[in-house]
């Protein structure tokens, strides 16, 4: 994993590296479980449909944002998340392949710490965004 | 509760207080994460269907048996099951009602202790048994 990450190698522009998921119901019932979100839009077909959903049942939107912080987290040092903020645009369902990604958009320093700033997002198959955020986080300097 | 039950209190023929079910789509996945059955038979509608299952997806038997041991220990002081053994006869699918019942067919003393033997079952509202078996409990006597 790229936990070797230092501030002066990132530059405004990077590519964070991708990371693709491929839900299933059966993803989708074991977070249900730990997560303790339990509606039924998530695994109940008809009670999707009768809900306005005609694909039937869609990803917790959580569950989307935990893949784009597994991105980051798969891509900073351990402790360098700092915050993430996601808006969810469009509903993903399963059969889906959603892509987390993400870039640089900041670099800056205050009060002595590294920061970057990234836009981050997930998009399914046909390059709908599913997820829209924000991120930032601390890098340490080779300094 | 119907805790205080003494061997001298019950006779060959008795009915077991029986108890009944409405098994939801939630229930099912609720019960997948508690006990790890994550076989999608058990909350992806179309996955039954495609296995076969025209009416959907079905109830863990596994939870059918949990539903008659639930009236059975409703029933018995908290230390008295000693066995239960069940075969699944039929599905039970959200939405059915399933009751469980109960009969007394044996009692006997063993050791010095008191037992009975019951004929346990479950069934739906159209009177379907879903699951049969049987069952043995210790009773303590007045004596």
């Amino acid at each position: 994993m790229g936990k070797e990450l230092y501030f002066e190698d990132v530059n405004v522009g990077d590519d964070i590296p991708s990371l693709a998921k491929e839900p299933t119901t059966q993803q989708l019932v074991m977070y249900a479980g730990a997560s303790g979100d339990f509606y039924q839009i998530h695994y109940d077909h008809h009670f999707a449909v009768n809900a306005g959903l005609n694909d039937g049942v869609i990803v917790h939107g959580m569950l989307s944002m935990g893949w784009v912080a597994q991105m980051l987290t798969d891509w900073l040092p351990d402790w360098g998340l700092r915050k993430i903020d996601v808006r969810f645009s469009a509903m993903a369902i399963p059969g889906n392949t959603i892509t987390c990604k993400g870039k640089i958009t900041e670099k800056y320093q205050e009060n002595g710490k590294n920061y970057i700033n990234c836009d981050i997002s997930c998009e399914n198959q046909e390059g709908t965004k599913t997820v829209m955020g924000t991120a930032t986080a601390e890098l340490p300097s080779k300094g």
